[in-house]
């Protein structure tokens, strides 16, 4: 925890700050090792503030205990004021601290202009947009543990699950088994709301699962994750019961063939854009891109998506100990659709694909 | 839900709007039927913008499909770019409107920085607190009859955890037995995570169900809620496995003394604070308040807290139909603590006691 304090105090130096606020529940963690979630925007369970000498989570008194049983080294925890921003605002002022970062897209603007009212000319609160969640797109060895971990558990989920499918059974039957699988191997919940998406439903990328039942022959796309120690794991896969329909074959081998060319190429130094290339152009050399509607990739971590992105318009460049996902997949209206998606891990040369559920 | 948007133009009216913006997923589901939740604070599932004459519900053309599928009568759904704060300023823009509401205290800065910027001198972005929140205290006999469901499923699953609980079992374990029963009742999950909290851990309010294993004659703290159509139970029952400890029962004695003024107390008309009061000066008078650490009672509702609030420092009067927990509770550090928590719908000349879980 040590170095990931060290890594903002290196964007305090470069930024020119004297401190740097920490809101947002998933960096508070990262940084501190306190696992409490925000139940809202406007709900804080605590704030880590960091300058140069020393880091300190603010919690309220209901959450002082649990704070200290967990924060890690170079973390004190401190007591905070149901409105956050009148405790902070005391701190900032009482340490003379002139220019001090806060992540805008995370900070609600009742937060802000309290702040910004409480501290008039007597100090500036800078806009670091990402930089803090950027941070965490490198993992370290630790990390790369617990998301191979939380990814060997999603495997066995699915496994389990898909040797327990029959046609028949409806969307919402089939989500609950894999919830079940998900706990018997020993996850934490769910990463996300499973999606079990079937025949026309597969042709939404984000469909809730239904009750409409499975049938023969159609695809069924699986998208889930186990969760271990707050990492997420993330797996998608497009299955049939029975014989596929022809036209099923055609799309599988497709999507396929892009995740294919996705994975021989993810390394050091691409670019997001070129990345996501990869699955794109496959798509459009055989006239099917239209039916490509969204990214081929995004971090993953302690959150579901985080930096880096493999898409479109992501900007920055692939780099050794990130983790993100390649996720190729065809949506055709009034039909359905084919998702297939591993997890990789870049390398100092390539990457390792830490996803081993079968395909097909 | 007409009639829920036409409250929200009541309230342009008031404040001399030409718009509002609802950003936040439970107000917009609120006003929508669009139960889209959002995965962050700067992930939005869609926008909904009120005028005197329309409601437009904005997504992203991924999510469009499943908000017009659940897109209520006067809502209309409409595409929205990645950054939605881009599609809002273009639509203030083309309708010429000048003062647009927002809710700051669940708008990022990012995003308020984003539309101010665009927007310029053309309209001005008015803050309107909780304005729109205030609106779901009160709720309609659609609402009454899906939290009384939500509270009927609660109480049914406590009753069947209650009579599977035995002395040995970890704190772990009851909360599992308690999500398995949440789910036979046909709960839609957890309205929140389960606390048990046994023994000394009982004296957190707050605690995460831990591996320690409860022992005869301590106090167990179960806060549970089943939810139903997005409507959310909320219960807390303190309990013991053999016989109490004679402090337990005096504890427990004290706290179901200040439960009962307060049931008896709840009616339309009287303050936030006074309905706390009945409780906070139970307890003085026993000289045990400084162990009654939270305040009394919160609103529920597609939130688990929510309007209106009976606390030291709430603001406004009970009103008729509002739906509100009764919770007092004592926390001794060392020892332990009790809670217990009923939920009332505040009527006419009173309130009416929805939960139906026995006490001991």
């Amino acid at each position: 925890m040590t170095t990931r304090l060290n890594r903002v105090r290196e964007l305090l130096g470069t930024q020119s700050l004297d401190a740097m606020l920490v809101t947002n529940a998933t960096n508070r963690r990262y940084l501190s090792g306190y696992t409490a979630e925000d139940h809202a925007p406007d709900e804080s369970s605590g704030v880590v503030v960091v300058d140069s000498g020393s880091a300190t989570l603010y919690t309220s008194p209901i959450n002082a205990g649990w704070a200290e049983a967990e924060a890690t080294e170079g973390v004190t925890v401190a007591h905070c004021q149901r409105q956050w921003t009148a405790t902070i605002a005391e701190v900032i002022l009482a340490n003379g601290w002139k220019r001090i970062g806060f992540a805008e897209g995370v900070t609600t603007v009742a937060d802000y202009f309290h702040l910004r009212d409480t501290l008039g000319d007597a100090a500036e609160l800078i806009p670091v947009g990402d930089a803090i969640d950027r941070l965490r797109a490198i993992k370290d060895d630790t990390e790369i543990a617990l998301l191979e971990k939380a990814l060997q558990l999603t495997d066995q989920a699915f496994v389990a699950a898909a040797a327990r499918i029959e046609a028949g059974q409806t969307e919402f039957e089939l989500a609950e088994i894999i919830r079940e699988e998900l706990k018997k191997v020993g996850s934490e919940g769910e990463a996300f709301p499973t999606i079990v998406a079937s025949g026309p439903n597969a042709a939404n990328p984000h469909h809730n699962p239904s009750d409409r039942q499975i049938q023969p022959g159609e695809p069924v796309i699986i998208d889930m994750g186990a969760r271990h120690q707050g990492y997420n794991g993330d797996l998608t896969r497009t299955i049939w019961v029975g014989e596929p329909e022809p036209k099923l074959i055609e799309v599988y081998q497709l999507v396929q063939k892009a995740q294919d060319a996705a994975l021989a190429g993810f390394k050091p130094g691409e670019t997001g854009k070129q990345a996501d290339a990869y699955c794109r152009d496959i798509f459009a050399s055989a006239g099917m891109d239209e039916y490509y509607i969204h990214s081929t990739g995004h971090g993953l971590g302690l959150r579901v998506h985080e930096a880096p992105s493999a898409s479109k318009l992501a900007e920055g460049v692939l780099q050794p100990g990130e983790v993100i996902t390649v996720e190729p997949g065809l949506y055709i209206p009034g039909w359905g659709g084919v998702r297939i998606e591993d997890v990789v891990l870049i390398t100092a040369d390539g990457n390792r694909n830490l996803t081993g559920a079968p395909k097909n």
